[in-house]
């Protein structure tokens, strides 16, 4: 049994994101705000080739809906050339209650965004594997400790599958909110299959594939070792 | 042992893709008509960038042959902007009958359509596993239950392999066909390879990763805490 | 231990894709002379974008050198429209014997091009499996029979890796090449995700995800039950 | 445990690189200086479709920090025609030492570049497994000898993860560097799979599949057995 419980400091996450390469001691959340940077977003634009999509994996049951798709990651521009994750990606889970036999509430849905950690966990469950997951999403701001959410994963004890469950509490708003529904083992198998195609891009590697060859055609020298000596120099 | 049995509801999956965020309650098999939708189709064009391909992977044994290949989504534009997936992809299995020695009837060959879901319980399978899947492509039409279709992969019991099936019982045409092959371990493997290659593409996920980013390069500000808010309200 | 022993019939494989619903029933070897079929390569191709990568991953032991890369499928412009695979890629495997120390005879070496499903039976093998392959080239034409090529896998009993051997006995030249290598378990991981990733390039279903959406834009209609009734029909 | 110990030749690696199909008996290490080459590079270029990308998988520990990002080949257009791997990529492990909490000294980062054998050895560790690799990064340098690097991956006894270390050794500058750092299973997942996702991006075979079908059509042809014999002459 494999369980994990993963405080998830959104903030956090992206202030770290900040850090790569550009300073030397840095206090992994401040200070990230002295790094100038041309921002831009991939994610909700409405240029012709950058059209929001939508092709969530849904699976409906008896009690709750539930509906998975990934978020690519947004980049940021730098004053020094190139480009840099500004904020990571993640998979959206969107759960919705049912008011009746097929039918849901989608006004009444509640999500919670699997960080590219959690994805790991999640696709590397055993078949009695569960795993747990807390996210506050009002940290550091003026409402931390207000809204609670809990997500996890467990294995039926017959190897048939797993229930999925979300629980959300909201002292401002006074609710609670607990969705269930159980996920076949073929269910699981598209969420492993996916959410691993995916885990690649929400983090932006697929950004390091995609670079065309730049055919600058030197004179014809040879190739001598003398010319590779400095990349190696570590 | 891993047995599934899935009624595909073929407009019941396609209706339920109507409802992703557009909508409260909803009944998932109606009121999608009140939906408008640019519809276009990414198969089957004879568009010269969206020309029909033909790669099947096909397995020719003594009894039957068997072909298989994706077929992609078919997106539909939003008014409000945005692609959505109109309609699932799926990965198309085609049977023929063998009429003599490496000859097979290609006019007598049967078709069976693995949903997303479906490829999950495939490549999920054990070495011992076995699933089963039945479907009426005449559903919620004026046929309905005059067409059945069972499509079953039963594991070898000396490990070597699996057998695949597929039974269609015609009432209409008062046909009743069956066919059946053995598969190796290395053939399956090339399958649940493929397969879990295809599946984020019959899904749509691949039109995610695909967006380039739009380099609107704002002016060089500080990237503050606050700008990153919004984005974090749930 | 699992023991594939697959006669590869080149010219077999060829004539069966030629088949694919275009007739009824047909002899698989012959009779695919009667299709008319633009041809076109992209194998191999001077054109800017279509050059020849060399890219191999190679692997050099004691008493022989071994590299492998995938050579893509060969495509073919159907009358009707659509493109269609007239030759199945391969993963070319490339012996060469070792002459002294890190020294290595490439005018001596020989080759085996892995088919789809031998590249299955590779990337499914267990920890202490093994499996072999019998190819000959010259199979249909007057020197069949004359070369005989055979590919073998087998785990070390301690399970630190395999051993990879390839024989040709040529009836013609009058000669027996034997090449036998080691192949650590990182090698053979290297060689199990980089095939997994080839396997659907040179099967060709990387064409399938590359279609890119054909935005007609249509009457905002309703979108009924009845624009699908057709699609769904078998 | 699977205990790997691989003395990294870099000049060794990318000398023999050269040697692919175009000469016959060729000492590993020399010779290649006789090969003219265009060289040009896909890491690092200021063009527009060629900017730097900066999307680290990042880990934050009490004593350490680990990033990881992929660096893809060099290429190397050969005056024949096609292009050729100049250099292999690699994925490029970064370690800083954290000074106080959450603060992390990046002037201090020490790096280590695992090669494609060594990825295939990390992603193929068991649960139980273990590796290690060794490099100097001064080899073949009037240097060598005076830096040793070592990472070395350790699972954890309870099954909860494992630890990656790295020391660097360096005589010349009199230093002697070690960080260590936990990496949970969920972390692993990630890196697993990323690091999975981009090695035939690190290997080159990304452009394999990049090919677009030159759609030369010939005149309407019968497709017969004829045409094809050149191809299978081997």
């Amino acid at each position: 049994m494999m369980k994990l419980a993963t405080i998830f400091k959104s903030r956090c996450n992206i202030s770290t994101q900040l850090f790569n390469g550009n300073n030397s001691t840095q206090d992994v959340f401040g200070l990230h705000a002295l790094m100038s940077c041309a921002g831009f977003s991939t994610f909700g634009q409405k240029e012709s080739n950058n059209e929001r999509i939508f092709a969530a994996y849904s699976v409906y049951k008896g009690k709750a809906a539930l509906s998975a798709e990934p978020a690519p990651p947004k980049f940021c521009k730098l004053d020094s050339g190139g480009i840099r994750v500004k904020r990571q990606g993640y998979i959206l889970l969107s759960f919705s209650p049912a008011v009746a036999e097929r039918k849901y509430d989608w006004q009444r849905k509640q999500v919670f965004a699997l960080s590219a950690t959690e994805v790991g966990a999640l696709i590397a469950l055993g078949p009695n594997g569960s795993c747990e997951f807390f996210h506050d999403p009002a940290m550091q701001t003026s409402n931390a400790g207000q809204v609670r959410k809990s997500f996890s994963i467990r294995a039926n004890p017959d190897g048939t599958g797993y229930f999925m469950s979300l629980n959300v509490v909201n002292n401002i708003a006074k609710t609670n909110d607990r969705f269930s529904l159980p996920i076949t083992s073929a269910e699981f198998a598209v969420m492993r299959t996916s959410f691993s195609f995916a885990l690649p891009h929400i983090m932006g590697w697929d950004r390091y594939s995609s670079q065309v060859p730049n055919f600058k055609e030197e004179n014809s020298t040879k190739v001598g070792l003398k010319s590779l000596s400095s990349e190696w120099d570590r």
